[in-house]
């Protein structure tokens, strides 16, 4: 259905606040190029040549240098270089689930991670969401079933916009660990913050509960995260941060999925971002998401009508509006693609057992893509779009 | 241990016949370069932004023209675009395979789909092949077992260097229609070929087998191929040829894989081959690689004991190696890198079904990279560790 809406929604004269993608007036096109001249110039043979599984070594080492900044002290033994954050769930996947294993997700979640995992038959089990991302209070039943893992999403969820808090975040890791259910840690948008303090990622937390050690041999949290929002989505770049024992199985799954990452692409964006030319980057992304941000808010409050709520994320790409009761985002879709605005219907962002009355009174609105001006008249559209649709099931 | 095995043949004093490498003194980097700049000049958003599962359509459009030289009627429609060829075995593989599922392979087959289909836990039955390819005769049992797939390659196999006769293929396609098995056709070695006719691909066969129909709709045979042998590895692009109702499923499993190939990595392969280049850049490896191969040819027979047996590949980049009874390959590989040569050892190309005794006695040996000069000192170090080995086994 996403594949179709996305085919829909590459009409010009449609508004779309459907995809994930990043504004494309901000790709660091020159930089690529430079580094494109650089690689092939010095390391054709290498770029263009088998590689090994794990990735390309100065990438794995440059990525263990940049993620101290998180707290995440660790070497290139713990990253394995993955084909997209996505590769890095399908072989999670792989990896752990066997056909009916309980598998606990966030509700909502993102959906590329219930597809990946969906592919090994597990049974999953969602646990609440509030605005301050999963509700701990209600953990412990799903912990005690016997899960084997569970998928979190703690900065700027997928599609909620909500970031666990930090006290949340202290007591999964604890709980989890209590309970020895493993957290894969999914942070594709942690760079993409626009206000307030960073919090602890919940493998440095993680960290802190083990027996002192120097390197990092142990841990409960395998965390992925990506190139994506940073540089290109279109190179397919991600990586997987856990102890080195969990990287070696993940690799001999990676083996048999697709050999290796490009090297040809891992090498451009070690050449990219090896002299910090990627957080010089991300600062504009920051600044001009943060704009779009803040003009899809302001837009959502001077033209929704009362009884439409959303959330008010802190970073990434997305906010999640919630409709009156008796209201379908599936209905509203067909009605907002006659006023030409997109958006994904709530529904695809829950797992199987979730019930569906509860699902279907959501849209997920990406605020990264589009500018500002065209923001503000999508807002305005799919306004009268709800309003449209509240005068059908309520006439006068 | 594969990958073991290539970290050790990695230094330089090593003479390596291990690997599947392509020569790198010809690899393609100018043409690649002047790729990169075109691409990036005229089209860096679109390469550098989120693409289609199914691939880049022009990319897929320019396969389905060039693949009518081999007499394959394809439209982009029939293609689907994978990272590397790796990926397309383990989208078939999660498609296809439920554990304990029969599938039938050739004796010895390729490593990496042993690797891939595993992960599903299929139950592997291998058939018999010769120097024409898999034994025909012995097939009707193992076809009538009900496997859910039977996987072969048909050109220069890897690792055996055969090629299925063109009696067999007719034989093969027609049995496979009558019990209703589905083939997998892996050719990722079919342009390299350096002497004799080209043999029609099974996917083609098949096609005579069905009702008149204008569009590529039906059929028995998935095929696979890819531009790691052409292109260059590096870049990890592949493709699927098959009816269009398999290549949506194949898309839905790709999606949860890994979302799609690299944009820009298609796009430059699109620039790269678009107007015939790689026609002319296979002709030259063609030329390189049929000389290396007979310089191989040559120094087996002029170096090696006699019962020492080995395969006269037609194409391709490997052949296959018979060591005289009781001899086991994995101890002439210790010798063999003590005297500074590496190969692989024949036993992890079989299923696990085939007999071990049966596995021990075959190496694989690489023409395709090492440079003519070295093949010939490879050669006379490998035949002096099958000597010593030999001696020790027999002593006067």
């Amino acid at each position: 259905m996403i594949r179709e809406l996305l085919r829909v929604t590459q009409q010009s004269e449609v508004i779309s606040f459907a995809g994930g993608l990043l504004a494309s007036d901000l790709s660091p096109t020159e930089r690529v190029q430079e580094a494109c001249h650089t690689v092939l110039e010095n390391s054709a043979t290498l770029a263009l040549q088998y590689g090994e599984t794990e990735g390309y070594r100065p990438l794995r080492e440059m990525i263990a240098r940049h993620i101290v900044r998180y707290g995440i002290k660790a070497s290139a033994e713990n990253i394995l270089i993955t084909t997209g954050s996505q590769q890095a769930l399908d072989l999670i996947g792989k990896l752990l689930i066997n056909p009916g294993d309980r598998v606990l997700v966030e509700a909502p979640t993102y959906l590329g991670a219930l597809q990946a995992f969906s592919m090994y038959a597990p049974e999953f089990l969602s646990v609440p969401t509030d605005e301050d991302g999963l509700r701990i209070n209600l953990l412990e039943g799903p912990l005690r079933s016997g899960p084997k893992f569970l998928y979190v999403l703690p900065n700027f969820q997928n599609p909620g916009g909500t970031t666990l808090s930090g006290y949340r975040r202290r007591a999964l890791v604890q709980l989890a660990e209590r309970f020895r259910v493993p957290i894969v840690e999914d942070d594709p948008y942690g760079q993409l913050r626009y206000e307030g303090e960073h919090l602890s990622p919940l493998v440095v937390l993680d960290r802190v509960t083990l027996p002192r050690e120097e390197d990092f041999k142990l841990g409960n949290v395998i965390y992925l995260s990506t190139f994506s929002k940073t540089l290109s989505p279109g190179l397919r770049l991600g990586w997987v941060v856990a102890p080195p024992d969990v990287i070696a199985k993940l690799a001999q799954m990676k083996q048999g999925a697709d050999l290796h990452t490009s090297t040809f692409t891992q090498m451009l964006a070690y050449e990219v971002a090896r002299e910090g030319f990627l957080d010089e980057h991300v600062k504009k992304l920051r600044v001009a998401y943060r704009q779009r941000r803040d003009v899809m808010l302001d837009a959502l409050a001077s033209e929704m009508p009362p009884g439409v709520t959303w959330t008010r994320p802190k970073g990434g790409l997305f906010l999640w509006v919630t409709l009156p009761e008796g209201m379908e985002a599936s209905e509203l879709f067909r009605e907002a693609l006659d006023r030409k605005v997109a958006f994904v219907p709530g529904e695809c962002f829950f797992a199987p057992d979730w019930p569906g009355s509860e699902a279907k009174r959501h849209l997920r609105l990406n605020f990264s893509n589009a500018k500002p001006e065209r923001i503000r008249e999508g807002v305005r559209r799919l306004s009268l779009a709800v309003k449209a649709q509240i005068r059908e099931l309520h006439p006068v």
